[in-house]
């Protein structure tokens, strides 16, 4: 870490912080230079508060030389990471499709939508039953039984399921989940992701609204650092002041994260773009900026042909959309 | 509820919509005008999914007229809430000053800034004890001993204490804090929220990052919507593109939330802004656009005569600004 | 136009509005429901005022029915537009890629490049000869010697060229430019747009940094209405709160501006990731999610090896991204 | 000018930088640390690119030590600078209050607007002549008819003018205006700010809404590297996520401004807010964080009762906004 110090720092002043630093086991090199004195900080500084040194009176400004992530970090772990749910592999050059309805509602639709996703070539079968919901109003999903029923879909099926958790306490409904998710509302959620760093699962940690990628990154490094790194990022969009979306898919996080971190990345067209007819084009652009893979909602309501322009795709929709992923995948190879 | 059909439309979707929007047990009233059809719902909207709906095709827009919240809403109660912590009153003309040292470190900090911030004037002391750090490695607070400190520093002076409670789990230890807050991160934790509303206590909910004013009034309804009505609206800086700033405080909100809610609404400056010296200017500009009270970080590091550029106020500061607050306080009356 | 009132409206209130209306010309439709009266607003609502109605007390919201963009707009110009430029052309199929320098240094770097690019298969070649900067004393490009040296590279290689204009007073300079750029910063000068939209010249209207997609179709409107109506639409990144990039390149905008209007769409990752090893993956995902072309910043410093972090790329690294692009273009027929 | 150098840079590619950093007349400093290679740049460092050379594979960061604003800067100019217009004087403890209307309509609307808020207490008379709006079928103001109806205005109460210019070639018009204003707009119109910067005419000079308080000062600085010093910074509101607000007043602008720049700085509620319930508490709020003034919208529309709940201001209103703010003002003092 570096902290460049403001031209007019007194030595006296200059002492009281290096002492400070010392004092929380860091050696500290000085460079004096005619306009400035720059202080080098080496050791464990993966616990100095950057916000608190650079706020100092003295010190112009505060860089990390080695970013505060470890073992999300690719300098010290250059491979990717593949992360492996029931049979099915996601990173290092494994591509995986997860589809699935947004919510279960009854066990005919999560089977019916099971058994066409898997047809069309899915990889892994999606379904929310614990929903978070800004108004407590609203649906909050099927819970214990949502769960039951997408468990009776997978056994149909053979798929692996994903679905999401909110609760720490619910922890034993998802024995036999094989992704747990963690939502982008409790991305920041610190005690939840402990609690999830001390089992093995594969986690899929989608990103905050409002988080940059370093944050999701120290995020994933709140999963690993309790020992579990079966960790799978997801950018899902963040919230800008575009309306013609409901937010703003940011498909350059796919190589930023790659660049930084060996895990795997997928990205979640349906929730970002908020309608189906962006979905296709957005997965298959993140099929084409490297994804390692992309979660899609499918629904299954013949009975209802007003759907048609909500979020999710139809199953015709999502089979076509699978064709022409394999085509763009196959180009990049 | 308003929502309004595409031109175009034909019979049968409109008839089909209808049909399902009457399956959830909504009257619907039918206008159709030369140029679009529009449709009045009536019933309780508040678990109609405002999304989907306005995602079909055949839907030009929705709009409810009456806003989602019920129990944090002006309309259905006028008059302004006041909140009480110990023997202090907020809200309803009651502006609190709230102050405290970021984190609690040790028994003498503590009592020391507690005993200083009284002194100047403070009505409410903050201490953090559970502290929420985007890096797992960063030092996390001093948990249950920071709460033991914290409640010695208000049998000390008197003063409510408030301090940040981050997981359900730790419920038992606040019994004797006067406020909880919910930080920004844990704004839409809301499995929290419901927790925290079957309790009485009070409850100081930050508005989230990346979250609009309407999201923080459905997070209070959250806590209200099990019991508990006793919820201070806090904002504490949005998320920008400006780096002057930590955070981008909408002192707007003020007057929109004291519009939408009769909730009580405070301002954190010091979070906001990040930058001590810019905390009495924004305290002062909050009081002036009507918030209900301020929470603004103290600390006492004679020692350390580095720290005056950082984001806390030094004790003489506080006072200073205490006087010119209530200055401010007057010239509204 | 659809104009929604408030519950509680007197009906002198809404005579009131209706007098107002039909005095712009409105032919205005009331509907009145049991919560609310709707009216519809018949005629040119083009010239309304969204923001002052919607701002009224009785106006509950107010929604266009039809946009207000009527040139740039598909529904009444179903087929796609074809905007060419030299013997190129752009959209309904035809992708472009447009490449070279940021500035034109000199001479020997612009045909240099120019050459290095056409042989790559670039179809047009960019140049900066007026360059917007933030400061008023960096370089700001080598104006209209710049412009000369581009036309020199035009005659060496037979590419057509674009390069941006700043001020109308210099669009004499620009008679034999192919494609004249607006920027970013230009994106809503208005009088710049209407004197260009005098001229027959192609236009790449770029995005500004935060504007709507729907405000970038009423950039281009605002050349269309003058006559020209060969405006080819950029998105070039927008401002967010991640600072992984220099802005955040909105792909969604494409498939949602090919829905809106029938004017090509390409896309420029080189300013919007500010990294030239975003910009392959980027430019991959763009051409998959439908971009009619993509601008690149190449440059030739052999001089210089410390440059191949910069934003631009090295020809060999174009002539490699040129070969991708025609992969994915393929597997998308 | 500070740039750190990455870990496992080589000597030659140190060398190479240097070199190149030398032949832009830099002389350059160089510490070699155990971590990192600081390099220290001497000399006038405002015509490097800071981005291109941050952009560069070897470069870890790159850091201003210096602002790269040198006019605006209050290093270099301590004492505040008053802009006088008219008799008014704006700055260094003198508080502008700037009203009128939005659009002038016709010459008893501005005349009456004019008197009103003359006698409530205003010291500047603004009304808009030339209207930037997004849509080219929109009401562009009055135009020549529109500033002439001002300064009939001007005539009769003595009041100073101030009004917007969106073209250089319009400047023969605003002869007699006492302050041209530059809208959010057109803040980075740099052809526009240097030709104004050769007027001694004050500008009122608009952030844009996507610009950091960085790009504001250097936007001045176009118009103080010309000769003119009379720059006005005007705090007007910035594009965000939260819609209850056309925009988000960031009232931290004024503070931070003041402490970066000696000019003055002036906030404008009614368009940052677009309702006009909100703009006597957040010019309430503005004069409470140091402003040195505030521009209102005030219109005159007895006819029309509707209209109250729009941007603008009624006069009583305005008076007893104005009474408010002398409470305020005196309160700091």
């Amino acid at each position: 870490m570096i902290a460049v110090l403001k031209h007019g720092t007194t030595p006296q002043q200059t002492e009281h912080l290096i002492a400070w630093l010392r004092s929380m086991n860091l050696d500290v090199h000085v460079s004096e230079g005619q306009e400035v004195t720059v202080l080098g900080l080496i050791g464990d500084t993966s616990r100095v508060d950057m916000e608190l040194l650079s706020s100092l009176e003295i010190v112009e400004t505060v860089k990390r030389v080695s970013e505060p992530f470890k073992q999300a970090n690719r300098k010290f772990h250059p491979n990717d990471t593949i992360v492996q749910a029931g049979n099915v592999k996601i990173g290092g050059g494994y591509f995986a499709v997860i589809a699935g309805p947004c919510s279960i509602e009854t066990e005919e639709q999560i089977l019916e939508v099971a058994k066409a996703v898997k047809e069309s070539g899915a990889d892994i079968l999606r379904g929310g039953a614990f929903k978070p919901r800004t108004s407590p109003y609203a649906f909050q999903g099927l819970k214990d039984e949502g769960i039951r029923l997408l468990l009776e879909a997978k056994k149909a099926t053979g798929l692996p399921i994903i679905t999401e958790i909110m609760n720490i306490r619910a922890l034993d409904l998802f024995a036999d989940v094989d992704i747990i998710q963690v939502g982008a509302r409790n991305m920041q959620n610190f005690d939840l992701l402990q609690e999830l760093g001390k089992t093995k699962k594969p986690i899929l940690l989608k990103r905050g609204l409002a988080n940059t990628l370093q944050e999701l990154l120290m995020s994933a490094e709140y999963i690993m650092s309790e020992g579990n790194e079966n960790v799978i990022l997801c950018e899902r969009g963040i919230r800008s002041f575009e309306t013609c979306t409901r937010n703003t898919l940011d498909l350059s996080a796919v190589p930023v994260l790659h660049e930084l971190s060996h895990l795997p990345v997928i990205v979640d067209p349906s929730h970002a773009t908020g309608k189906a007819k962006l979905v296709p084009p957005m997965a298959a652009a993140a099929a084409a900026a490297g994804a390692d893979g992309i979660m899609v909602e499918v629904h299954n309501n013949p009975a209802c042909a007003l759907c048609d322009g909500a979020q999710s795709l139809t199953p015709p929709q999502f089979d076509e959309l699978n064709r022409r992923l394999r085509k763009i995948r196959e180009a990049m190879q």
